[in-house]
């Protein structure tokens, strides 16, 4: 849907477009600010003001309402069109998958829907040009919690082809919901991938008066330019405010808030690194340099895999399947990763069936450990894997990948305990 | 096992009994500190000393080992003995179920065993008596991995039993790995209880050196007769040192990190109280007050309910039979409580076969909302409740709860989302 006749002409005739600075005037009430794309789904009589604040606000406009130009944008970006390249400057491709941050709320319904393109998200950030030659490409639109497997492996394929073609970095416009998740599936499948790949999401869609979307990117795309690292790693609003920003390790990095800005914490990791105020990147941790060479990513996935959380009064009988079924199965056990004795049998069984059965912990923060008590040898003694400080969704995924990307059951072990990508620590953690 | 033949003689002949300061001299180094109880499992050929520092050390005695006694205890409080009743001090019940806090070191082998009477841990905290005359009692002796629904069911009557004969309030040593899915089935179980009902653990066992135990029971005890309220607690230290504790709601509680010693956070909730290094306690919420009255716990429930946790790759043909082999399902959703499409139909089908299947947030902190995106809508159209910002664990409790306390399939939903102890809270908290 697009403007109606009346406001198109409206806007026409003032010579108002995209990126003009706008009066309007509705009832005695003023709004001013610069006018953002009408979005596709937008009601018809809606233009949408970005407002000296950084607010975004939707304004009825009613045969009564006048509308005056106070400026035009200087340089004007068109949408979708080829941007100027700048030599000297890196090259950075954004690989829109959906989600928030590629959102926008329909002012009928208050609804969200994902067709931002990625252009338009690029567009909203025009100082992101100053720092690299952006592409931009949608691979899917989709939220994330509907990011499957698949999509995983194509996105691993898509991020490897342009690297491959050049890119200096690929910054991945992403849903919140999974976002751990894929990024730690990313960080198996590419390796040593050699650039930056940044994964950045929103907690607020953005045309929202409180969107963290441009901000966010704009830190991807310093972290990017700057520290000159590689890895795959996400970028989110470290807190509530506007200007800092956390750079998180991809298999570290765990959404742990609903709605909050700062929802996204790096779990038994410092943060990668950090960046200010004044935009720039802080490295926190040693982190491998980026490099050239080409690229081929291992995106086999064994899909027969499952994460379960232990719980007291867990039913080993009703599991049955879902252990004797699985070729991986994750269990988040409680505190140092125990499941109950009555869970135990089951365990060997699937063991001994071929399953590999490793134990995290639901506290997500510190360490398994089954040493300590009695349940936990009886655990070890019936043949399942500890991997230590790596939180429940990544080992899930790594499991994955481990399975379709090695040989014997003992080489899938191995690699499930020794750090693949920043995922687990060797040396414990010092707590106190 | 007790001491040797040997070891025994050698204590006697210098009149060494417990609570007796030691010196002990072997092969030219001196140990100096306070004779601890001799346990069951210990090696026969070890004394336990509590040295100044706070630290206890095991000290292998040989025949060449001298020992001298440097002071007797002043006022022995004899094991497992009744003590005198101080008129005028309220009466608190130790109800013990095992877990580290009752636990100590097996010095030979490094394992930790679930031994210590309930009497032995008041023993070793001798000023919890000037604020309480203390009854202590056993209920079980396991870890709290192996704590199941009906040990719930037991101990609440156990609880009621000492409130209706007299106690002011009720202290339940507790293993930390379940201890708040117990704290909340009691929270639900004992209904408007009238007294402090406090749940405690140890991160470290009693007889390590940095144990917890002692200061985490002697905070209880002053929540207990300080603040004289009502309901079910949790209390933990809530730093890093010796002086500072959080009272947490039954229902709001998590433990958060596998060995830190501030592991249990409430979530989505200020702590209800905060006792300080001055042993003052501070109320953080309102809170309930004690009162008198017979109380009739309800511990029904019904067992056949799970929890999961959803995550992207699920296979909903995988857990056909957990979802219709079950009365509730509780899932753990990514972000505001989202499934992938594909989960979507058997959902359905479960709740259309009468399973109730309630949705909260992996992300733990923060409120469910299935409102703002089609998955969601998609979501509550396939008949499933949302109980916003009540935590995983305590919703798995409570369903298996509710359903067992409710007349009908629609009284059910409307108590899973009625808060009852505490769990949930009607108005949208302000994140930002």
């Amino acid at each position: 849907m697009s403007y109606s006749d009346s406001l198109s002409k409206k806007l026409e005739s003032v010579g108002a477009t995209e990126g003009s600075k706008l009066s309007v005037d509705r009832d005695g009430r003023t709004f001013v600010g610069t006018l953002m794309p009408h979005h596709e789904f937008s009601a018809p009589d809606i233009v949408i003001l970005k407002m000296k604040s950084g607010y975004n606000v939707g304004v009825k406009v009613t045969d009564s309402t006048s509308i005056t130009v106070l400026e035009q944008p200087a340089e004007r970006v068109p949408r979708d069109t080829k941007v100027e390249v700048r030599p000297g400057l890196p090259k950075l491709v954004l690989i829109g998958t959906g989600g928030t941050i590629a959102s926008y709320v329909d002012y009928r319904t208050g609804a969200v829907h994902p067709a931002l393109s990625t252009s338009d998200m690029v567009n909203a950030v025009p100082e992101i040009r100053e720092v690299a030659n952006i592409d931009a490409r949608v691979l899917f639109s989709i939220f994330s919690e509907n990011m499957d497997v698949h999509h995983w492996q194509e996105l691993a394929s898509a991020v490897a082809d342009e690297i491959n073609s050049g890119a200096d970095g690929v910054i991945i416009p992403h849903g919140t919901d999974t976002m751990g998740y894929t990024a730690a599936a990313l960080s198996f499948m590419l390796g040593d991938v050699g650039r930056p790949v940044v994964l950045v999401g929103a907690q607020r869609s953005s045309d929202r008066p409180s969107s963290d979307a441009s901000s966010n990117l704009m830190a991807c795309a310093r972290f990017c330019t700057q520290s000159k690292r590689s890895g795959v790693y996400v970028v989110m609003h470290d807190t509530l405010g506007d200007d800092s920003f956390a750079v998180h390790f991809g298999t570290r990095v765990r959404k742990m808030h609903t709605s909050r800005r700062d929802a996204f914490h790096s779990i038994n990791s410092l943060p990668a690194a950090h960046i200010g105020r004044d935009g720039k990147v802080e490295l926190k941790c040693d982190l491998p340099a980026a490099h050239g060479g080409t690229i081929v990513p291992k995106t086999g996935m064994e899909r027969s895999c499952v994460l379960l959380q232990y719980y007291p009064g867990m039913d080993p009988y009703l599991f049955e399947d879902v252990f004797m079924k699985s070729k991986g199965v994750v269990i988040a056990g409680s505190g140092l990763g125990h499941v109950n004795s009555g869970m135990i049998p089951l365990l060997r069984r699937a063991t001994e069936n071929g399953t590999i059965v490793v134990i995290t912990s639901q506290c997500l923060n510190g360490r398994t450990n089954l040493n300590v008590y009695n349940t936990g040898r009886d655990m070890l003694a019936a043949g399942v894997v500890t991997v230590y400080d790596m939180i429940p969704e990544t080992a899930y995924v790594k499991l994955m990948w481990v399975l379709a990307n090695s040989s014997s059951r003992e080489e899938a072990v191995e690699m499930m305990r020794t750090p693949l990508a920043a995922e687990l620590s060797d040396r414990r953690v010092i707590d106190e």
